[in-house]
């Protein structure tokens, strides 16, 4: 990697600069310590205080840390997406050369474009199509008839079942499988009957899927994956779900069949959320979060018992599970003394979940 | 896929038949909207009113349907178990041409029944025996002196380990990994001491195994999966585990070693069940419940606090977390009033988990 | 295998041997029922009752156990540390000839120490390093310039990213990923922007990885594995992490991103940990808790609603709900009896979840 001028990253970029134009970068760092020759950036206010400490040879900072700061800067009205352009041009991950390794087994009908590298052990199917400068790394498999758009990267053993598509510059990390089987299961006196999964997977453009992550194909219709969709790892989408334009899901979420998520949502770690439901746009759920019912009013959710000693997690147990008894002491209560704010101890039942 | 005509699937699948014998049937669709030349199916009173509005060329539909329903039919007493059956001949998986790709590594003592095609990359280690009309697919991993039963499917990227033994007619999805070595460690002054995992993992007839899951070798023992069971994606079996013949299990559940799971169980998504239990036959874990203890009854079981708005969500954690103090304040006016309902604010220690 | 006899594993383990010391034997089995000629354990005293009916040819057991043990025994002051190293003699997996599978893809460049094997389907990338007496598996992928400490083993399909470094007697189980990309975006106006992950994967000696367990790379800085560290099958550990020396993690968990975990804990199954949380040192963490601040006194934490019957489940959350109600009325008695033991009803905000 050769160095690149601060002047010509603020010109790239269309970043004002401050200090010295002819500083070489080579690289980029975090802001603590930072490293002679490095560029870094402070998006944060709690990093604020890293920026006097700093051995960054410049930083990419917003307009109000501008004022105080006496290095090389690089003024950002967004330096954390700032920095992250910038850093793109570090990455060598983006850099290979068109070709083909001797090791990989591709069907004669396969239609590979243009400055596309095929890696070792990659199996491409019968009629597959590869859109021009993608990256397909060591033992992927591509399904036969399916489709991949311009500019993508399976970084490595990614399984892509045929007759599904996947969008322009997508980015598919380890071990991903796309395509799987849904499971779809029908019961008969003889024991379970495998229902036939004969939709796809369609991913829509500038979507990641993380490592390990499967998505299961559709029983009859497809599942959907919109455009600009992050998919963190070990996530389970299962079949004929749809994931809306530019939500992104934290790892280890699973999602039930046929549940719908809007547009822009963000979905912590470790949700669960069940079948048949439909998660409107904007929504943020948090962490562990377990989803049961449909949800449309934009805005955070939550659910779980955050962790304690587990002496007191025990005891503090014990108390909710006898709130049938605390609430029958309440209203013995209210009766010998002939207040009547409650409903009574009707026992509800709840319907949405 | 050339069509079949509505008259001889009806008597292929023992249906009664209304309507058109002759219609040509060139696959299936889900019933909204439905595709001209496609069958489809009702099998739930929530999608009755599909009926009316679908575009599909005949319905498999229950009797009480049939007497309202004027398009073209098959009548089923299990319209799903019916259509199940019939789609089956649609899918296209089905059909493969039996031989050895040349990118495949294939032992020489390894033995591949009659029919059998094995993929791109495959590889076959010593004395592995591989049953008629098996499909291996692209990336398998199948290891020494292991065995799997005629009529099986690995999709693709399934790593079965050595030693182990795989029914006939199993399906496995891509990623999935058999046979790893189970977490058995033991606590030296030194650090953790790896206990050797010597035992295999031994799965019956009919069993479904879906993407990335991962089912561990037993210590001494085997870890064993009994005939008909289904699993999900992204599930994880510790060692020594048993499930029962015919329990479903659906994704990202982890079930930790040596517990035992009865036959018909139904698990439902991320649940999380301990070591060493025992779960009974006819058993359902509704999803993301955690299970401390064994349970022998019958019937439905759950657990955890379903979503509500994050503002919210908090608010009733600090509710919880003071159920002390709750009781506390109860008693002293149980005090105050001579009433005594309650058997005391005894601080219970449960020992089920 | 060729049988060893008890008077050589006495000497070769330094234990105290009962009975027969010319009695050979010939592998390793639980203590019920036992097998003729194999090597048991009695570690625990719920295994006690089995001694009197095991039919193995001898018994590791501690030295309480002894003095009423009428047959064959190893006397061990921990006898499942001393049987792991016993039955260590009979795992075959230990065993195998160095070379080079023909259908391996290994760069010009790549450094193969003396005694290694490297299976099918393998791919070695430029410069990477693989120690002395390694085990690479069949379909594992090394990145380029990724360092791999001698007695490694990884077992099948791992991928092992560029630029990280796995220490010596790394055992990594089929389908884990190290060094996939983390998880870092930065939100634009038109959408999600990716931030590079240019950081690498650093792990320590001695380290098992679990089946299908992922491990992001940092973002700028490295995630480290220390020394000792055991992780189960399907854990997902998230850019710039650190997980301390000897912690082991059960299956299923899930930590968020830069978050440190101290030496010696202990993960139950399935727990999730947020991010930039600090976990201190021998911290034991009960399974599926969620973890949503830092935690420093050693200990044991957990959390959690265990499963009860749906119906009950279902009832005991409407409750859970009300409790603002319950507190309401609680007051109301309270203000009634001019009782206050109470601090009244403010609603506490909580600043740690």
């Amino acid at each position: 990697m050769q160095a690149l001028r601060l002047a010509d990253l603020a010109q790239t970029f269309e970043l004002q600069l401050i200090g010295d134009a002819g500083l070489n970068i080579v690289g980029v760092c975090a802001l603590l310590p930072g490293k002679p020759g490095h560029l870094s950036f402070c998006a944060d206010a709690r990093l604020r205080a890293g920026l006097a400490q700093t051995r960054a040879a410049a930083v990419v900072l917003a307009p109000r840390d501008a004022k105080t700061f006496s290095g090389n800067a690089l003024v950002a009205s967004d330096p954390a997406v700032a920095f992250a352009r910038i850093a793109g041009l570090f990455d060598e991950r983006a850099k290979f050369t068109a070709g083909r390794h001797p090791a990989a087994s591709i069907a004669e009908d396969a239609q590979i474009g243009a400055g596309c590298w095929i890696g070792a052990g990659v199996v491409i199917e019968a009629a597959a199509v590869i859109g021009a400068n993608s990256f397909i790394g060591p033992n992927c498999v591509i399904g036969r008839d399916t489709q991949i758009g311009a500019g993508s990267r399976l970084e490595a053993s990614v399984y892509l079942a045929s007759r599904c598509r996947l969008g322009a510059r997508a980015q598919v990390q380890p071990g991903a499988v796309i395509g799987s089987r849904g499971f779809g299961l029908a019961r008969a006196k003889e024991g379970w009957i495998e229902v036939p999964q004969l939709g796809a997977v369609v991913v829509g453009d500038d979507v990641e899927i993380g490592a390990n992550t499967t998505i299961d194909r559709g029983a009859l219709d497809d599942t959907v994956i919109e455009n600009g969709v992050k998919l963190d790892n070990q996530i389970q989408i299962a079949h004929n779900c749809r994931i809306g334009a530019h939500t992104a899901i934290a790892a280890c979420v699973g999602i039930a069949g046929s549940t719908q998520i809007g547009q822009r949502c963000l979905i912590g770690g470790a949700v669960g959320i069940g079948g048949h439901l439909k998660i409107g746009d904007d929504i943020v759920i948090l962490g562990r979060a377990m989803v049961t019912k449909s949800l449309s009013v934009p805005g955070a959710y939550g659910s779980g018992l955050p962790v304690m000693p587990a002496r007191e997690w025990r005891k503090l147990i014990g108390r909710v599970r006898r709130l049938p008894r605390t609430e029958q002491r309440l209203q013995a209560i209210e009766q010998a003394l002939k207040i009547k704010l409650s409903d009574g101890d009707s026992e509800v039942e709840h319907d949405d979940f």
